[in-house]
Order: structure tokens, then sequence, then C-alpha cells
């Protein structure tokens, strides 16, 4: 070992950072976030209200490091919202003292649809968010100057000596370095690295929204403590926007519509983020089951089966041992460590390897809705959007490298099929090689080729996320918007440079030599419970007549015709179909199918039963009398084969 | 509490012990099996070999007890082969003790085909058989009287100073009681409980079959023991039989065919008892899947879906948790406890519970493909016949007591229609209320009655197994007897009055009153792994049609009919076809066509392309010229449709 050169002599002279457009900026070694911003223009040195240092939010105050890829934050920028929410989280805070005595703070961070706050020591309900609320307005109104203050961990401890989780996160801090800061505001101030706004009146509007326990941490060992919940915009039309929204998601939740269809529970006595799926769930589970299995086997997919618990030998080899530890559900049996997998790659790698291959053979595809388990933290746990199990309809291809882009062609027409099939508005974007990543040049650039050739050729409109692809390989990412214009995780096709290696996996390529195949991980669905949960909200329980767990209920006007009513049923028995034989009035028997969101209701009286014909009445209200039954039959035939997106008999 | 009366004026006169036709014998308080005989004839007592007490194999001089159930054993009894075999065992240690010196015994018990003994510190091969079979014929042919001897725990231990294994059985019989028993043969002697036959001259043939590891046991935490595997019989042509019949199941062991067919593997890094299936085997398991699922569906059955984790709690109110935890694989998460299902009927116990019932809505019927996990000793794995986990065609159905009768009728349809579909013969036991037993004399009586009324109107002949139902209901078991006669496990028609006593189900009667339902367990394959394996040697891997994974290959008879058979085999798109575009001759490709064990080829040359027809050939070698395309679709059809169990174009 060398002596280090002194200090005084390698300090360099000037640094670089990376802006957005790749162009780099030269800057004195001591530069902050704003002083960037005046070197590009006085303009946005003066608009400066944060900054990102490589993704991460900072201060403008924050100083900058060489190679530091740095954007702007101002007024206009996306993040703004988050600055703002930030600086709300901290004025509910300031109210909250202002209220309650010996509260102690933990934490308050921006969301993506607000903010909270945590608090220990406080009693409160939402019947006093009227006058917290009241509080923050003064505050805002009040607009006190937002000060940044550097302090030593010296001085920190001592202000603050009375907020116990306080000095739990300085004395983490306190590792890092000799300086924190504090953020202030009239008579309240917080340690926080921010960023924060200049002053409480640029806040906006603030509307506090609910009150939930929280583990301090997220870990259950921990104490519990209360988090309030709010939300804040510039501008109050903004604000009643989101609570039109947020009051329409309420009406479509999921956990509501699947408690009042019977979809699935999750109860205490079997476990949290475990669901049970009861018949109508199950059937509707069932036909999206089989409709992925049946565009799996016209894709040339081979199902393959694996088990859910593997020894964790599998887990080292594949890498995800390392990465998925803490998330994983892990126990020993005798000298041996297993766990349940967290991933169905692995498996489908292991059969791949146990057979020798020809580069004839390829490309090699495997199917299987596959269950994994994540260990998510049980606060997390939610309906069915965030679970300890969940299927995914998982392939996974080994192919050559020259047959990357008709693979993943082929792919996108599947999925084409998909998106289609639900009504789904979607997002594409293809993210290339990051900076750290395995996998020589050679193979990245093809690949890279392949995809961006795939999405040229299909006229696909997709956002380029440079450097955003997987260590492994790049990627190709949907995303879908559901009716009420929320965006979920969607179908992703990525390929995998490192799988194949830690695998050993090979083929016997034309040159009679050992090639390794590139692996690609492909899901159309993604999550059977997340994407069934996303569908039961984008159709609000209304589900398009395929996927309806009964389709058909034949309401008998009266007691006599419920002979006529079965006969008729029978002859609906290729569909789910159901008599309502409740003694009660039509009237009611009608409202009934409605509740139940059935898409088809027939209705025979006298009239009918007669003449031999039915009448027909969907959810909206619409109805055709004297109908002939096989013209109805032949009618959901079409509209279950065709997979039509909403029932259109009376439409037609 | 009372004083104890003194003994001597308790001590009973007599004791009765219960005979096979129910009739009581009485007998004197310290009478052995072998009085016992002695009192119902002499011929028996002088006949008498052992006795089975309360079900479980004792020698002859063991004392009976009041109330037992005895069977007298002679050589007539199908448990005097045991007797036998467990005497040919012993024969086998006493020549490995002339052979090897310092040997260590572990134990030596008879098995279902033969017996075992396992030694410590032994370096034996299958080279050392004939020399130790000779051995065995010597000491058969000197016909040493086998002699029990009883000794005390003292001076057991000194006899077996040099035997640490047997020293620790001794520890634990020592908490029994104060006398042991031996029995020796010429110069040899083993701690054992017997029972035995007189001489080792009765024993008739021994033969040894093969070598493997065994933990002490059956612990992987102990250490790996010597195990000797052989047979024995009276004559000389019931070995042989055995033999073949071993042969036979060699050639059909379905972890030779996996391999050869690449249905499933298991491998180290994976875990042990954990099958993955490759494309051909799950092929064959989605066949199979399809087929109850339809059998469900028509038989008004609703799917549902349950987690493979559940917390521990739902399984302490199932109450297999006392009985199952150690077989159960159990992992902590946080303060609560979960584990995998070792059973799926909690789950859908769970579902029942999470609704409200009427009497018009049951039976309630419910069906899983679900798998379960049992942790069975790893030295007991083996294929698919012993693992970790398995898949059950599992139903659970709900209904009112009047129901019991209709159900188990409407179940047993469907179990005929499985079973008529693999040709497999059966044999049908019911077994009724045991001693301990939960729920009312009424509820027995009635659900007996109904069971038997079923079984009498089908005109089934059942064996009645009195006393041998399950604690919680009486039940209907099918065995099954495959291709080479061997017995395997098959459907099953249990009642339940527990599980709805535990989990508090209920539903409202036509009284307004609430009413707890019964529940049935039904399943048809049983475990799709064992299923699978039981039909793997029974076909020998040549499955019907309907499950083969390869359907129909096309060989083209030279590279100028590649074309041509690749248009045939687009036609014969909707069954699964492959062409054997192989350079490689006729004769050839028609070998690996049989050894793949495809139902049938189409064979297609110049003469075939000239006249848009083709040959057909199945796996016996039969073949057809000439003949035309749809014909052969139309056969197909019907074979695969009707699930006809063996290939049958040919011998029409």
């Amino acid at each position: 070992m060398s002596e280090p050169e002194p200090e005084s002599e390698s300090a360099p002279q000037s640094i670089n950072v990376v802006l957005p457009d790749g162009s780099e900026l030269e800057v004195a070694p001591d530069a902050t976030v704003q002083d960037c911003a005046y070197e590009i223009g006085p303009g946005l040195g003066r608009d400066t209200v944060a900054g990102k240092l490589d993704g991460e939010l900072v201060a403008k105050e924050a100083p900058v490091y060489d190679e530091a890829r740095l954007e702007i934050v101002t007024d206009q920028s996306d993040e703004y919202l988050d600055v703002l929410r930030h600086s709300a989280a901290h004025c509910l805070a300031q109210a909250v003292e202002r209220h309650f005595d010996d509260v102690k703070l933990a934490i308050g961070p921006p969301t993506e649809e607000g903010f909270y706050y945590d608090f220990d020591d406080l009693e409160v309900d939402e019947s006093d968010f009227s006058a917290l609320e009241a509080e923050i307005e003064d505050i805002i109104e009040a607009d006190y100057d937002i000060e940044r203050e550097e302090v030593s961990v010296a001085e920190a401890e001592e202000r603050l000596a009375d907020e116990p989780y306080k000095l739990e996160l300085l004395d983490e801090l306190a590792e890092e370095g000799e300086q924190v800061t504090f953020y202030n505001q009239g008579e309240w101030e917080d340690l926080c690295a921010g960023p924060h706004l200049e002053s409480t009146g640029e806040i906006g509007v603030v509307k506090l929204l609910e009150i939930a326990g929280a583990y301090w941490r997220g870990d259950e060992e921990n104490p519990m403590q209360t988090r309030i919940y709010g939300t804040a915009f510039e501008e109050e039309s903004d604000l009643e926007d989101y609570l039109e929204r947020r009051e329409e998601a309420k009406e479509r939740d999921h956990r509501k519509i699947g408690n009042e269809m019977d979809l699935f529970s999750i109860q205490d006595v079997t476990g949290p983020g475990l669901p049970l799926y009861h018949p109508p769930g199950k059937t509707i589970l069932r036909e999206l089951e089989g409709f992925v299995e049946d565009l799996n086997e016209d894709a040339g997919y081979d199902y393959v089966e694996t088990p859910h618990v593997f020894k964790t030998d599998l887990w080292h080899k594949s890498g995800h041992y390392e990465n998925y530890e803490d998330d994983m559900f892990i126990f020993d049996v005798g000298d041996d460590e297993f766990g349940l997998k967290p991933m169905n790659c692995p498996g489908h790698a292991a059969i791949f390897q146990d057979h020798s291959w020809s580069y004839r053979d390829l490309p090699i595809r495997y199917a299987e809705n596959g269950k994994v388990y994540r260990k998510e933290q049980r606060g997390e746990l939610s309906g069915l959007s965030r679970v300890w199990a969940f299927t995914i309809d998982d392939g996974h291809l080994f192919v050559r490298p020259d047959q990357i882009e008709r693979e993943v062609e082929a792919i996108m027409d599947v999925i084409d099929e998909v998106l289609s099939t639900f009504d789904l508005e979607y997002e594409v974007a293809l993210a290339t090689r990051p900076e750290k990543s395995v996998g020589s040049d050679e193979i990245w650039d093809k690949a890279e080729a392949q995809l961006e050739s795939v999405l040229e050729k299909r006229n696909v409109d997709y956002d380029l996320e440079a450097g955003d692809g997987a260590f492994y390989g790049p990627k190709i990412d949907y995303a879908f918007e559901d009716a009420i214009g929320r965006h979920w995780d969607g179908p992703t096709v990525q390929l995998d440079f490192n799988m194949p290696d830690r695998f050993d996996l090979d083929y016997v390529g034309e040159d009679n030599e050992a090639h390794e195949p590139v692996m690609i991980h492909r899901a159309l669905y993604g999550s059977y419970e997340r994407f069934f949960m996303m569908l039961i909200e984008h159709y609000e329980g209304n589900f398009p007549f395929w996927l309806a767990p009964e389709q058909v209920r034949v309401l008998p006007i009266s007691d006599d015709n419920l002979g006529y009513a079965h006969r008729v049923a029978n002859e609906f028995g290729d569909f789910r179909t159901e008599v309502d034989h409740r003694d009660s009035t039509l009237e009611r028997k009608i409202r009934a199918a409605h509740d139940d969101r059935v898409p088809y209701q027939i209705i025979v009286g006298d009239n009918e039963e007669e003449a031999g014909t039915i009448s027909v009445r969907d959810r909206f209200e619409d109805q055709e009398y004297d109908v002939e039954i096989d013209e109805f039959q032949g009618h959901l035939e079409a509209e279950r084969d065709e997979k039509r997106s909403a029932p259109d008999f009376l439409a037609d």
C-alpha cells in the first residue's frame, strides 16, 4: 500500500455532473444543486425548489458530487408535489403538537397520493380532523419561512432530548457524518433531510383523510403508532378531483366488491396475505387461467410444474438468496434449509438443465401458473393487491441469440390479444443496459437492437428508459391504465443473460460446440391476484359475460312459472345459469340480480310460457320481450367465445 | 380417594377374549394365546404359530387380556408368511455374524415383500450374497430349534453388552416391564418380541435381494447403517413367481420409465421428495386434471382455491396439529406460527363457514386440486410414490344428514367412471364405527345404514370392516389392482361428524333452527403423484391415446417426403403430433417411435404422397397402408374423446 497523497494536493479543481440530456456540466467541487442550476441559467437558479441526484430527491442546498446524474426540480416538475406534500406533513405535525400535549414524533414522508405523519402517545380520532385542518390552514396563512439549518449531532441530541424516535434516527445519521439538518417553521422544527418549499404559504390546500395504526419502521416487533394520512395540492380544484376519484375508487374497492360477490376471503384463522378463493372468485380465476392456457398452447408453450418448496441450494445457485433472503419464507428440515419459492424461473432452469439440447430444439418455451411467496410486512398487506402468496402466469423461454426478435414479437402478439380482450389502455417502456450489468457488449447490443426493431416494426409508441434495464438484461414493460385512470404493472418481457450462466445451461450449436441460450422471462397478467383485483375495480364487479361467475339468472314471474323457469334454465345449461326460486316479487328479483351483477336476466311469465319464448333483461335495465330461446343462446355463445368486453345482446 | 382393595380379593376368576366371529371365550386370567387356542380345540392348539391381539401380531406364549380381540395364527393364515420371514431375518443375522466380525445388530422385521436386517460396522456388497445364502441354507438344514426365553432386564443388559443399538431398545423396553424376551437358534440369539417359527427347518427358501443405506430408526440425525433386504417363502415355486413379478415391476418402475419418457425429475439441488414435472409428464397430469374437472363440474362441484400456507391456528382448530405436528413443515413469522397444509379440508371448512346457509342451499360441494405437504423421513422418499408434496383431487361436501345416501351414490357413480376409464380392477371395503369415536349413536346409525343401503342397492361386493372406521365417521375405501396384480389405495368416501363441530359449521333448517351439516371427504385418484406413478407402471408407459404426451408421430420415408410429412402433421394439429425430421432410416425412426411409446406412427413415402393418403402403424407393430387422412382423424377423435384404454385403430 502506498501512502495516501496529502489532501491539499489531490483535491480536484472542478467536478462534472451529468444533465438529463446527457451533457456534462463542470462546476466547483463544493457546488450545491442550486449552484449548478445557476450555472445552467439564472432563471433556473431562481426557480430551483430541489434537486435529484442519481434519482434521489435532495434539498437545493445539497452538495453535488463528481459524475452525479443531476435533475433540477422546479414548480413545473413532477416531483414538486412531493416537496409540497412533505412540507404539508410538517404542517400536520406542527398542528398536532399545538393541539395535543406530550406527543412523540416519528416520521412524516410524502406518498404517491399525499403524505402521512406517524405519532406516538397521541389519542386522536377523525372528529379532530376539522380542528387540525383549521390549524393547518392557519399555519399556511401565517406563511412562515421554512428554514433549513445544519447543526452538529451533539446539538441535535440536545434539541431532540424528548423525542425518542428522532433520537433513534439521529443515531443512524451520526454514523454518516457530523452534521445533520433541521427544518423549522414558526415555533416548530424537525430533524429532516428535506427538501421543502420556501414557506408554508406556498402549500395550497391540505386535507386529512384517515387514521391508521402503523408499526414503528414497519416492524411488527416495534410499538404500534398512530398514523394520520392526508393529501395536499396547489389548487383546490385538484384536491376536489382527487377526492372524487378517491370516492370512485372506494366504491370500486375490490375488497368491498369481493365481499359482496363472495369472490374471496382473508381470514384471521387462516392467516394474513393468504386469500381463500370462494366458488365465484375461483370461477373467474379459472376463466382467466383457461384464457392464457389457450394462448400459451397456441403460441407453442409447454406446461411444466415445479414444487412450491425448494432446497435453498437452488436459490444460492440462482442468486435469489442474496437478494430475497429477507423476503423468503425459510425453514430447516434436518441439516438442510428449505424455502418457499419467491420466483419460478430457477425451477424452470432446473428442468431445462436436466436434458441435453440441440440448436434445432430451441426455442424451448415453458409455462406454469406458478405460485410464489414473498414475505411482505404484515402492515403492508391489503386485499389481493399485496399478498404473501400470488400466482404468476409465468413463461420462460430458452432461445438462441438469433431468435430473440422473433420470439419477442410473438410474445407481443399475445400481449396485444390480452390487452384488447380486457379493453385496457397501456403504456410501453424499453429499459436498456444499466451501468452495473452482466453479459458481453455483443449480446447486449444484439439484444437491444432486436427489441428496438420489434417495437419499431410494430409502431409501438414507447418510452426509452436508458440505463433502467435489469442488471441481467434489457426489458419491455407494459403499464395498464384502468377505467378510472389508475396505473398498474402490466405484462413484461425480460431478457436474461445471467441465469443461463449460473445454471450452466447450454445447447449444441450447428458448429457442434456448446452455446449458452438466452432466457426470456415473460408474464401476461403478471400476478393473477393483482390482475384479478384490477379487473374487479376496472369493471366495478360488472364482469364481461365470459368471466361472470353467474352468467344468466332465470326469474319466474310467479310460482306458477317455476317449472317453465327450470326448463328454460336447462336450455342454458352450457352457461352458468341459476333460477331465482325465492318467493318474492319480480321487482325484487330483478333488483337482486342487478345487485349480484348477473349479466343477463331471463324473465318468464304466463305469456312467455304460452309462447315458448323468454324476455331478456341486462344489467343496464334494457329489456326485450318475446325472444326466441335459440336466438339468445346463439348470441350468448358468440358473446362468450369472442370474450366481448360488455354484454351487448340488447345493444345489438 | 378410597383405599385400593387388597389384590387377592379383586383378582378376577376368569377373563373374556373376543373371537373373530364376535363370540366371547372365557379363559383363566393367566391364559396365553395358545391356551385359548386349546380351549377352542386341541387341533387348533397344536397348530398355533402365533396370535393377533387387537390386531397386533404376538407370540403364542403371549398372555391375553380381558376384552382383547383374539385371532389364532396357523400356517394357513395370511400372517404366517410374516412369522416365517421374521425367522428368516434372524437366519440372515446369524449368517452375517458367522461371516463378519464385530458387526453390530440393529433391527430385522418382516416387510410386505420379505424382510430386512440392519447392521452397523458391516462392509458387505452383493458379491457376498451367495456365501450368505449358502450359510442361511445351512442354518435351515441344521433345523435348529427356535427357543423363546424370558429374561430379566439386568440379565439382558449383560448379554447385550456389545450391542449398543440393542441396548438402546432394551432401555425403552425396560420402561414397560421387568422381563424381556430373547429368541435363540443354535449359537445365535437376539432380543426380540417374536413371534417365530418352531425351528429354522420350517423356513423354506430364502433369497437376498439388495443392500441399501438406512438411518438408525429412520432418523437422519442418526448414523447410516447397512440394510440387507431379502425375502422368504415356504415353497421354491412361490419364490420364483415372486422374483418374476419383481423383475416385471422393475421393468415397469415409474422412475425408469419416467426418465425414459422425460416425465419428471427429482434433483439434488431442488430437494428430496419434490418432483419437477417436465412437459410430457405435465401433459399427462393436465389430461388427468381435466378429466376429473369435467367429472366434478358435471356432478355439481364448485372449484375453490386455498393457500398452501396457513397460520397454525387453523390446524389447532381442526385438530390436525395434535396428530400431524411432526409431519408438518412449520415455521414462524413474527409472533405467529405458520405451516404448509397437510390437508385441504380445514381450508374448505373455513370457506363454508364464511357464509350463512339455508337447508335449501345444501349440499354444497367444493373441489380443489389441492397440494398437501407431509414431512416423510427422507429415507422413505421414493420417486412419485413417496413424496413431500402431493396433490389431492380433493372434494368436500357439506350435506344434511338426509342427503348422505344420495350424495354417496352420486360419488360412487363418478368413481365407477374413473375405474372403468383406466381398466382397473378394485376391491371395496366399508369401515364402521370404532370404539373411540365422536358423534351421536343416532348420526352413526343413520350414516352407516345409508352407506350400506348404497352398497346393497348397487350390488357392490364389499368387505365389512367392522370397527375400522375413522374416529370421526364411517368410510368406503377402494383398493386398485394394477396390471401385475399389485394393490394400491384408491378412491375414498369418508363421512365426518367431527370437523363440522370443530368449525361450528351450521345451516338454518326448515324449522328455522341451526343444524350441523355432515362433511364428506372424497377423492377419486387420491394423490395425483401416486396415481400417476401407478398408471405409469400399470401401462408400462404405453399410455392410452388420450393421455399419451406425444400422440402421433409422422415418419417421412426419405427427406423428399418431409414437405408432405409436415402437411400431414398439420392435418393432425388437434392432436399432439410431431414430425421425425432426423436424417435416419425408416427402420430406425420406427424403432425410435416405438421406444418413445408413441401410440400411432404415420408413415409417408412417395406412394402415400402421390395418393394423398397415409400408412398407419401402432405400438404393436401392426400396420395398415393407404389410409384416408380423414378416416384416421375421425378414429383418433373418437379414441381420444371416449378415452379408450388402448389404441385400437388397427384392431378395428
